[in-house]
């Protein structure tokens, strides 16, 4: 499929939410900065469906007839995630019960059991009356199918009656269930189905493995049915797509993006020191926000990952996210790092959460392009300028598809195991429900600093990149593990982290010697592990640092030691052991370790490829991706407030700024600047 | 009106929380520590009324007679704050039911729904009888209307039902509801009153603030009508008024205090090391109790502030007060400042609680008079001798006005609203919802430093002080702001802070550009703000400090700039900026200054008068006031444990100690002092 | 009563929750390790009674048949502490209800209201099944009686109503019950006892403190009716124990102990660092785990203390403890040393939870002696190692008491009355419901720090030991206030703390000066006291410490200074001081002094016994016990990874190691070394 032109530049645009719309003078500042695409109309199903089976309709004719004028796209919501008051009150059962049974009261949104039919008798009649009468229109580039699915898991009764059901399917009988999920444990053996414990009060681990990975799969089946849905209503050159906030905790983006034509996201971050490069040892936060640099990168990777594809930012900062308590306008440039970041790694559309910041609502401090006084100022400047340089840029930007030396492979489920399990603590005693994240995020800064490029992939979209790390993969399969000797076999290099392999499918420790099926592979075996409540000196030949929260007592098996902490206890073991098989290597590490030792693993097993652009401080990140013409593009960014230089290797041209020849040489960063080369 | 001669000087008196009680000796203690006001009656209607209708009000009499013998005056309390155990049990329906539905659960007080008609009719009963009886002895000299009213927010349903109707009466239809509110938002519009959604999922800032209005007014009307009862039984002479906690959620002190005849209300502080004067940087706790002596002042500021009147303290510390584990005796001399500090500001009565340490019961210790053992200890002579320096001052303390230099403008709505949408975060993320608090004190201890004293005035009692503070006054009328340009044009000084204007009265941010309706006066305007995660740096011509927790971004129109951001990104706007409009001026401060700055600030702003009394160290505060007969007395406290001075200007009297002619100079203050000359 | 011969070494079998057992294998390895006694059973009524009424008792015997060829002895729980899915679903009236009424949901275990008729039918039923089946097989040592009861507080009204009928059984009428409690205050005066509150919202300190002995009550009474009906179907000589967890909210361990033939209980500490001697000022963490070697001494003294006699350690670590994030296997040697202190301190059975790693269930990550891999490694070699000395030391170790220098009394009642009443804050603001068992550590720590050996007692369980703690005995009776007088006047030295005597048994603060009926005993009286919000300094004739918490102003009353508060206003006051009375001493300590103050205290006030080993440092600790031929065996642990000596004062014979003769002098203690003698 040919890909589409350059950027697309956009951003949400909620007329219906102004007391004083003026659509004319909006669009003509968003043409103004070369806004080309904006997403309306998901959130105001009281307004499309005023009173039951009432349908006002028209109010957006205008708009999609101004923007077309202009030459502008539509990305039309459905407005199925936020239910109208009428709705709640004729029917107060779908609200969404939580696991104490106590409904979620009304007052925000996404509050109600989707999956309920009678939910969904309503939601496909509004689907049919907006997208039927809208869908068609020329100036609509696709659909989005309700927004941000998978903020709660749904308690409600015929849900868990459904699990039941969803769990007979997959066990057959109860006995074998009592088996494999161990319920003779604590007296919890079954005598039938209708024996099942609610979700409130299990301490099963296999439980509560299926309870996520089933809620997960109701949200697919519900945007599948959207999806099937719209289908029938627009053309077919529409795109399907949903904005996915990747946190959403019933959410598998990869299962849920089989049934869209483009994944689309939120990448919010935060700005200001949060975006600078600094070398502490605390890894990125990645939450519905994230922080520091790699923290961005990897949110973009992710997004790729979804489909393997390019993929649309639906929603990121204009300028202050959050709450009242938190406003972050960005550093000036900041805005453009943030865009040029994403686009290096795959995004092709970057769309701002949102025009206009409102006056009330919840999201009042939710800042948009225009503030409160709906005046251009800096942030629209700032957006202005960048539009107007994506515009220049052009065709260079076309069908970009990013670079990657790493592959990282991130599974749902070991996410929600080690949720449930988590190795890791906050504060040397309480379980920290992120520890999957936080290992992840730390293996990934450590390849951002040592300059190497990641993607991710979940296990079923395994791909051989030069190096694969299979970070905290708790729940690993056998075949899973098959795989990744055969990669190792044929030349790749394997980095394995403590905690993987550690559980089977359903979550249980497995009874082999660990890591279980990756024992031979890793020349490793360990009978025992340890939490390092203090971080513990660890040295390497010509290095040291410290390791952090765990250690697997690691026995070599014919792998050799490659680094050793220096304590009187875990002396004995070595922090990190390489191994090689066929062709390839594996790198067994049995800790966390600091960013130091982390840049000399990736060093290592990371071969680096000749580059055009090279970076020459730590501040400096250099990506690369190739568009559709075969050119490769490179990205030097600068995070930080003082000027710093990355060197040209060879003759280059600016796709940035104004667009000319460059030397081989010194190429000069300005603070918090971004500059792309071809 | 006369006022009444001198000071009052009292203690609550609970004779019938004793196992043993002896009234002679307790009364007889308390006439030696000159003790002439006692508090009584108001925690026991399971005493008044032991089963329903059958009351036993006889006990109280020998106590009344017993303080009428030794010319004491009684406060009678109505005991509708703690209903009897045969009540609940009848009336379960009466429990005040939180947000979530739960009923509050019975074992305190204070758990019912007051404005059910059901609890109505028997309180009603119960005030008659108990008033009827004793409210024309002639020891009374008033009765407390209920205690400390406004604990909770009601969420029965019949309340909710009666904030419908109040809904309808103040916005006519929904549809303007939808409109002011800004309902189109995530689908909130209405179409009918029975559509509200409940306080629980609210998430709409013009709900809350509407909320929050009406359960303060059904506090008022409450006592109001108590007040309307009661006045039915009593002479005419006696006062009407009830115990205000100043921090109960719903509670508007002014509104309320309309239908009162003095205002009472709680003075408590933690004393100790947290009643010294000290250089940290962080404001005062505004608490149910206080911190530091600025505190302290301002607790009584605002008592003054209630109905700008002189007023009762009912409640103030006598030794330790609330849990088990925070006892907190004063150190020698803090009991005598701080009843000398309330007495400067308008204290008209002060009164311990309690008399007797209680043996059982949730307030085992909070520490009265006399310690657990009944026996006089050191606070109790310290009570005493107290008690005997006031009644030397006589009528040198008779109708105490105090002096102000500076008003701070204190609006509930405000408050209530930075309460839902707060500007400042405790910890760098989550919000403070006593951010409203915490910028007030921040300015009050900064007219404290530079030894300026203040009085609270609500937008409706505005008076024109030589300087004028509008703190954070988010919810800003129109109205208000005219008053406020005024003022300066002829002459004010006007000091208006970031998040002062930003929003109207329905908590919605403002449209205009910001400051909004005070933009022309202020001579400045501003598109964006930021959080500062970290404390700024900031300097002005002649000094350096911090700047923290916020920064406008002003961009003056006419203003000059006072003081700037020593930083890369928030250097290109000033902090603080100054206009002149008319005679007057117009300070505004963008930020959270720090220490040095809020006095630079007030020293500039605040114009010095004359004083007889000079303050020499920090450590000591000076506060005068004018009494009846118009003589001014100065009040020279010693909030340290050193030895200090004050410097007499003038030829003077001691009001205190021996009091003796002072000559011009030096006078010592010896630690934990105060002195007050005339 | 003969003592069995040497110490049981032990472990629990869970055979049942293996997927793949082998029965022989496992007997052999624990075999191999000197295991001799193995714990069964209690944890899965769902597989002895699948359905209703249907019994599969048969899978056991195998087991005991087994055990038995190899000599090994079997405790055999009942299983009634785990209900079966079944009996949940057709009575879910059972679960217990939380305070808010809400019903604590299935999915662990110990959900139950164990006083319902109903659940007692059921639980009858199936011990009968079991017990009748296997409790008089010949391998069967004893019969563990339901596991570590009293979870919870159980709300349900059943059990509230009884509490009303407990309450009339012991105050006759409410008007007793309104005078002793004191309901007069805040209008709680009852009229019947139906009007009677229940606890959730309860503020009532009297109130808390019988609804906890009520508690406490229904623990020990369903024990003692497992323990008539199990001793109806098995032999005679098997003993009656259940496994105690001591910190149970609703236990009384010394009433529920007079029920069993043998005390048993859970003896887990945290390992690696935390099991390692330091000179920090915390106490150790008393909850169920311990920190600190004197934390572990600590533990076993209070097992002692339950029936004044020797126990059982039916749990303690074989590797980590406790969630998944908190992984610490020991140290080498650490398991050893644990072992050794748990012998010295009386504990006859040292059995390890669990034999093998769990790969399922809540407690996955709670380490067996074999890990996940059920392959023997480093921690079954430190146990087999342990486990062969201690048969070798056989009989050596039979029938040995420990010795104790200094006596602690420890009541349950001032513990739950200062869990709602605490002294201590956690913060310097919020109370710390542990304050007692801090007090307590605290002291503890001081007894070891100086080199003395400690016994714990109950008021009822009182003797006399040559020095006597009674640290922060709350509620103290008079008539127990007269045993410690005696105690004194004939010669004994009794150490008194802050709060000791405060309260009376109804938890009310003492209407006497304080300390109450101790004060003419201690020479000393209070009438008022302070928290310490920062540490004070304190000084003695010759040392300086500090102190911390609180301090009580203490006035001598014939006691004299014993050490004195370097501060401007608790400096009137001494920290400690000291009465001669009779042949004795009372010491007085009215703060928590520092850990340099505590060992001059007991020093002072606990004699030195002559000893024939002597710590040379302060990471080495000596105990002493005294086998049942009447030989003083001597233990000697080094608390620290570096060498360390004890002092050989005599002839003496190695009874750990080779068992070689000794001669006096020096003896080196390895790295986490222990060593005993005789």
């Amino acid at each position: 499929m040919t890909p589409p032109p350059g950027i697309r530049f956009g951003t949400a645009y909620y007329w219906e939410y102004q007391r004083a719309p003026d659509l004319g003078r909006d669009l003509d500042l968003m043409a103004r900065a070369k806004i080309d695409t904006i997403r309306m109309g998901e959130s105001v199903w009281s307004t499309w469906e005023p009173r039951d089976g009432v349908f006002a309709l028209d109010w957006m004719t205008p708009i999609l007839d101004a923007a077309h004028e202009r030459g502008m796209k539509v990305l039309l919501g459905t407005p199925t995630y936020a239910v109208p008051p009428w709705l709640q009150r004729e029917h107060p059962e779908l609200a969404v019960e939580r696991a104490d049974r106590r409904r979620i009261p009304w007052g925000a949104r996404q509050e109600v059991d989707f999956t309920s039919p009678v939910f969904l008798r309503y939601a496909e009649r509004v689907v049919r009356a907006v997208i039927g009468e809208h869908g068609g229109h020329p100036a609509v580039l696709g659909v989005q199918l309700d927004n941000e699915p998978g903020l709660h898991l749904i308690h409600n009764e015929p849900v868990f009656e459904r699990f039941k059901t969803w769990l007979a399917q997959r066990y057959g009988d109860v006995e074998r269930l009592n088996e494999e999920w161990g319920l003779t444990y604590w007296s919890h053996r079954l005598a039938g189905w209708e024996e099942l414990w609610r979700p409130e009060g299990n301490t099963t681990p296999s439980y509560d493995l299926a309870w996520r990975t089933f809620q997960a799969e109701l949200t697919t089946e519900f945007i599948a049915w959207q999806a099937d849905l719209v289908r029938e209503l627009v053309p077919g050159d529409r795109a399907l797509t949903t904005c996915l906030a990747y946190q959403r905790p019933a959410l598998h983006d990869v299962r849920l993006s089989e049934h869209l034509t483009v994944t689309s996201g939120n990448a919010y971050y935060l700005p200001q020191d949060a975006l600078v490069h600094d070398d502490a040892d605390a890894p990125a936060e990645i939450s519905w926000f994230t922080t520091t640099p790699a923290g961005l990168f990897q949110a973009a990777d992710r997004m790729y990952a979804s489909r393997q594809d390019r993929f649309w930012v639906t929603e990121t900062n204009a300028t202050s996210i959050a709450g009242s308590q938190l406003n972050l306008p960005p550093y000036d440039g900041q805005l453009r790092q943030a865009a040029w970041a994403l686009v290096a790694r795959g995004a092709e559309m970057i769309s701002y959460w949102h025009w206009h910041t409102l006056p009330y609502g919840a999201e009042t401090y939710w800042g948009g392009i225009l503030g409160h006084a709906l005046e251009p100022g800096r942030v629209y400047d700032e957006v202005a300028a960048l539009g107007a340089e994506l515009d220049r840029a052009g065709d260079d930007l076309t069908g970009l598809t990013p670079d990657a030396d790493v592959g990282f492979v991130y599974a749902h489920e070991s996410k929600w195991a080690l949720g449930f399990q988590p190795p890791l603590t906050l504060d040397g005693r309480s379980p920290d429900p992120d520890s999957y994240e936080r290992v992840v995020a730390a293996f990934y800064q450590g390849a951002a600093d040592a300059g190497r490029q990641a993607a991710f992939m979940a296990p079923a979209q395994f791909k051989r990149l030069p190096t694969i790390v299979v970070p905290a993969l708790y729940c690993l399969s056998e075949g899973f593990a098959g795989e990744l000797e055969a990669y190792v076999r044929d030349g790749g290099h394997l980095i394995l982290t403590f905690r993987t392999g550690y559980a089977d499918e359903e979550a249980r420790a497995r009874t082999e010697v660990a890591p279980g099926p990756l024992r031979a592979l890793a020349g490793v075996r360990y009978l025992e592990y340890s939490t390092l409540l203090e971080p513990v000196p660890v040295r390497w030949p010509g290095g040291r640092d410290v390791a952090r929260h765990w250690a697997d007592g690691l026995e070599p098996e014919g792998a050799e030691p490659l680094a050793h902490y220096d304590h009187p206890h875990f002396g004995r073991w070595p922090a990190i052991t390489r191994h090689r098989v066929g062709a390839g290597t594996v790198t067994y590490v049995g800790t966390l370790p600091g960013r130091r030792l982390m840049v000399e693993l990736f060093r290592r097993d990371a071969p680096d490829s000749s580059r055009l652009v090279v970076a020459d401080a730590p501040q400096v990140s250099v990506h690369s991706a190739v568009n559709v013409r075969g050119e490769r593009l490179w990205f030097a960014h600068n995070w930080s407030g003082h000027e710093s230089t990355v060197t040209i290797t060879g003759p280059a041209t600016e796709v940035t700024g104004r667009r000319e020849a460059l030397r081989p040489g010194p190429l000069r960063l300005a603070p918090y600047d971004v500059r792309v080369v071809k």
